[in-house]
């Protein structure tokens, strides 16, 4: 099973990745994790792969394309770890998800000759190709490399302070901090300060911004039958990815 | 076959749906209907799993994941049919479509010790895992309830007056109102009142607000080369799923 | 395999489509290209599966339904070309792509009497019944016509002048110019004209407005982790798909 996971919104690029990891091995079995990651962010790339890859039936393929150095000096690499692989650039998506599964061996990928390869797509040119061909047992392209040579990219997370993971579809704005036992909690982010309710369930909050443990057991904030990101802006300031935020 | 419904947006949530499936059932066969359902919307759910399930091959498993209640009282149910499975929260959103297959037999599913669930997240926590376990002809995690524990959720519709159903991606405005034989339509819709004609085919049309029989046999308002719901608003109000509508 | 591009957006369209392609033929592998072509924008679509439909193993069938005309004259066609199959309404879609893989046989599609055909959806009603028999080696739904009642739709390109072609999630504006051994370009568009750098890489340039061969090896105008629309349109004008543009 190869599962994608891209910044490449919706657009033809994810088929022609399917395409081409068809054309290396027919039989494939190809799944989308999600591909509006937002352009470029690694950050919230490497929080769905990490939350999202354990999921997965053991062997899976993660290829991971949010590649803001395409084209340039960054390495192109492969990493089995004791249950699965990943492919994508080096630039620290893979990091937290391989980290937390125990990395095995990783691998730089060697372009052969014969390969075309533009400056700009390296997710149909580079690894689709090479996720082919790993699926089939097929390691060729691997070069191994150490392990030193990787890009670390690590959330930012020290007893109540961590950041804004990232924002889903409902509108929830989620962090990785972790849940305390406690019915309130006091926010700090971006300068400004507030109280925020805890509900253990959905049921029991009213249509107010409140804190919930969310479905990676982290604290996130939500608003019933609504989106939180206006009253987290009114209460709080913008919420984006990647900012701190202490929540005790 | 599993089919998956859901109000996720474009967000990891479908994909780790179907880690979970394929982690339960390798062979699954798992397609997506639509994960753009609007937010907690369940009467547009209801809408399009009644009018998508009858082009499946039977015995396809549908998954409907639109939840405001998660994590609360609702009970999480399964539903044979006369040709098909359902999945879902006892809500209402699969109502419409199970009445019109055919109801055989409506189970709760008790949720074993060892199950991880989480409060935010039935889709991924049990709806999958059952889902991928019915696929296989596997009953255990069911437990048959009478069905008058169903919740009911039907659409309105009483001669000429019926409801908004959806909105597709092109800004038709879909209801449920029957067609009639008219060249041109009477319609009421929150306090205001027109006068609409009706098209056979997009190529007669002007490009100008106009009714036509859409592709489940009721009446949509579109315009010919582009998306009616501006215009639709400018003559008589916002369109919004739900609302009643009189086009006689 | 049977490879969908269409101007559905995120709608259950597509997953209907799907349905239907399953029950004529439980064992197809299905693929997505894109689903939100503009809507009936018949050069996008042209265009996408020009750059596309190479990347897929031989013998796929690929399946168009951007169709303004829906339930017009326009007849519903199927392509033999040398290496794939191609499906949709005779709007001029396809014709980039069989010219460039070689036409060997136009076929119109004779709708039998008993099939259900609505006047709004024939990407469920007609395309998907046909690529499902189709890819069971089943043409009886097909009568042989001569090429010269294919519309055709070409993209407009004459030294350096051609059309921009697509916008992609990214928010890169693609041309269809070839490039030129130039560090500089002048470009002219909608009466505006403008001189810009271009970078072989994403890496050397700054973080304005550039050229760059993309990954089809034309011009497209890109800026370094954002998006070129803003830019573009303060610089020359609005870009819009099927607009001329000279690039020297």
């Amino acid at each position: 099973m190869i599962a994608l996971l891209s910044d490449f919104q919706e657009t033809a690029y994810a088929g022609v990745v399917k395409a081409v990891i068809y054309s290396e091995n027919p039989k494939a079995n190809i799944v989308d994790i999600q591909h509006n990651i937002l352009p470029q962010n690694i950050l919230q790339a490497a929080w769905i792969l990490k939350t999202s890859y354990l999921f997965f039936p053991k062997k899976t393929i993660f290829v991971c394309v949010v590649d803001p150095g395409v084209g340039g000096k960054r390495k192109n690499i492969a990493i089995e770890t004791k249950n699965y692989w990943f492919i994508g650039p080096n630039n620290g998506c893979l990091y937290e998800a391989i980290k937390q599964d125990e990395i095995k061996q990783v691998y730089e990928i060697i372009i052969k000759n014969n390969w075309l390869v533009s400056n700009t797509f390296h997710g149909r040119d580079i690894y689709a190709k090479v996720a082919g061909q790993i699926d089939q047992g097929n390691k060729k392209a691997l070069k191994k490399i150490p392990e030193q040579e990787l890009e670390r990219l690590e959330f930012f997370q020290k007893e109540h302070t961590g950041q804004i993971v990232n924002i889903d579809g409902y509108g929830n704005i989620i962090t990785n901090v972790p849940t305390l036992n406690k019915k309130e909690y006091k926010v700090s982010y971006d300068g400004m300060e507030a109280l925020i309710d805890f509900h253990k369930k959905y049921e029991s909050a009213e249509e107010e911004l409140f804190l919930i443990t969310g479905s990676n057991n982290t604290l996130e904030f939500s608003i019933k039958n609504g989106s939180a990101l206006n009253k987290f802006e009114v209460i709080l300031a913008k919420a984006e990815i990647g900012k701190k935020i202490k929540i005790e």
